[in-house]
């Protein structure tokens, strides 16, 4: 059974994500439901191509939407390292939501979670929080219904909030949901009240857009939420983008190879795919002409279809001349090149002029003013 | 060997206090100490009649005074009840230190752990500490160089060295110092990194005069210190106020008959006194004329001899007069009703007029305004 693993803190081996919807007791993203959201814009390609694979009560967040009561997005980021492509994949989709629904979002930077558990300095967390946080604005988030703020910078404010989750939680629990043991630190086992606490910023219910290696949280949220006079918190669900070296895991800031940077340029991105993205193809050309190549194990097609090739007529059209083998591998590759080229060229501009952005989603704009006037108890 | 219990969160028993140096790897205060303590002002009664028993590395500070680099004063309050008398003999033991080496003091008012183990509201918790905290300012200390906290307040500028700290704490350290077991909530098990905090307020030695029962912090603290780089906490260790209702435990400000409040009128304390102090007297006024009474383990005596009578003559006039069976169970309880009520009086008195210094020692005085100016990384 345990030839994968996910937790908040390792992701190995080939996940079987429907083996995960049982395990965790999580909900199947289902073409109801698709349908349902899109009613109300075209679908993202990470929802329209099953990226975004389980939930939960997705369907009561719709029905609110539908009812009048509407609903708020939370989602976060681990400043442990250089951001990658993979860590973009639920802020991505939180956009998408935000732009469709017009809602509040609520972006925690787990400075406090990255030092407990990393070997690094207060001050590396806290260079690479700053940092994070600005390509984070350069997504474009709406700046006065976003509030992103730094656990340290934060805490606060939410601080009685968070002895009152934590009043509910014991050991036991963190034991069994995220394997900590008497050799965890006191500090890491504290922190998943934090994370739980966006999930009572409003009366109204919560959808957390993340990968699915953080549904313990929710777990443990969706126990406690009723006792403490909140909802439990909805979620949807990602796969894990694969790293660049092949299907298995997932995408690492401390393994270079593995991931593509937001700061690599043009060159790097060349050289990096060229030489490690993991190939779905033929072992030589004639073989692959014969045989052709397999799109569901290929790096290259797998981003594609995750969020670099959003028009699905030209994606099926890569998908059958590759499977064909009349593309060639060196050909898909180029086409993954230009395409993240394009993305991280784009990134890189916005984020140069992301600073008011950000400042108003940190402090001044309206949902960030009014989050620094509230004690949360 | 179990016949008594010292922990933060629990005094029962008989407590053997030699025991408890041994047991705990503290050192018994010594006469040459106190000496030399008594060179730079004449002798706290708490500390001349051994109420103040232990102490680690008291000899350290003296020594780091007598050379000029100084040290700092650290003490608490948790804000679980009304405050007692009980509450009060570290505070006035800190009070006399202040006063007699113009040191800085740091109060930490621990509202998160009182919340974290008490079955009561923030809101209840908030309102006591803030009463507390009138209570504590009205006993003078020094408001320029006090600074007195609500931890819930003061969060953001500790935080990252609260993570600091648990980071070096686990789970097999605090089940072992603090009896905390896998049903324990977690917040309370991380809380020891905040109450090992102040002790690194400044680069000089730190003093904690507290009861014997917070010397488990110390110990973690004393571990950790120098692989953070700051020094050993200092420590002198009372024993505990006996209750009002035997000389066994500790008072109890959840139950009324063991303690003097401090908002007790002189009614109210005639009555607890006449009716519920633990008498060394005979059980007949015959069997007491003639056997005479045990100041060892009357209520009244001690009270009087910790901190009620200063004058040695007059105490020790008493303890001779009541030895001896001269004087009644009935004038000595008298003797303490009417110290206790000048005493509380005095204090009531203060408490109106303390609001201005206590705004000094939250916010506005030289000390306070400097800490909230900093963060400690």
């Amino acid at each position: 059974m345990a030839d994968f693993t996910v937790t908040p803190w390792e992701v190995s081996g080939t996940v079987d994500y429907q083996r995960l919807i049982t395990q965790f007791g999580t909900q199947p993203m289902t073409p109801v439901l698709l349908q349902t959201l899109g009613n109300y814009a075209p679908l993202h390609p990470m929802f329209r191509r099953g990226f975004f694979f389980s939930h939960r009560d997705f369907d009561l967040v719709l029905k609110d939407y539908a009812a009048g009561r509407g609903f708020f997005l939370y989602t976060g980021r681990g400043p442990s390292g250089a951001m990658h492509i993979g860590h973009l994949t639920p802020l991505l989709i939180t956009k998408w939501l935000q732009d469709t629904f017009h809602t509040n979002l609520y972006i925690e930077v787990t400075d406090d979670e990255k030092f407990l558990v990393k070997g690094k300095s207060w001050n590396e967390i806290s260079s690479q929080a700053e940092d994070d946080m600005l390509d984070i604005a350069a997504l474009g988030f709406d700046p006065e219904r976003t509030f992103i703020f730094r656990d340290s910078e934060y805490i606060k404010n939410v601080y009685p909030l968070m002895l009152k989750i934590a009043k509910k939680v014991n050991h036991t629990t963190t034991k069994a949901v995220f394997g900590f043991t008497d050799q965890s630190n006191i500090g890491i086992t504290f922190y998943p009240a934090y994370q739980i606490v966006p999930t009572f910023f409003e009366k109204k219910r919560c959808l957390i857009p993340a990968a699915i290696d953080q549904d313990n949280y929710w777990r443990i949220q969706r126990d406690i939420a009723e006792d403490l006079g909140g909802l439990k918190a909805a979620a949807v669900h990602s796969k894990f983008l694969p790293p660049l070296t092949g299907p298995a895991g997932k995408m690492s800031s401390s393994q270079a190879e593995t991931a593509v940077y937001l700061t690599d340029d043009a060159t790097t991105v060349r050289k990096k795919v060229s030489k490690y993205a993991f190939s779905g193809g033929g072992a030589t050309v004639e073989e692959h002409r014969k045989k052709g190549g397999n799109p569901d194990v290929d790096v290259a097609y797998q981003w594609l279809s995750i969020f670099l090739e959003p028009d699905d007529v030209r994606l099926n059209h890569i998908h059958d001349e590759y499977r064909a083998g009349r593309m060639l591998t060196g050909e898909i590759k180029q086409l993954l090149i230009d395409k993240l080229n394009a993305f991280l060229a784009a990134h890189q501009q916005a984020k140069t002029r992301a600073r008011p952005a950000l400042k108003k989603m940190r402090y001044t704009g309206t949902l960030a003013k009014k989050m620094w006037e509230t004690t949360f108890v």
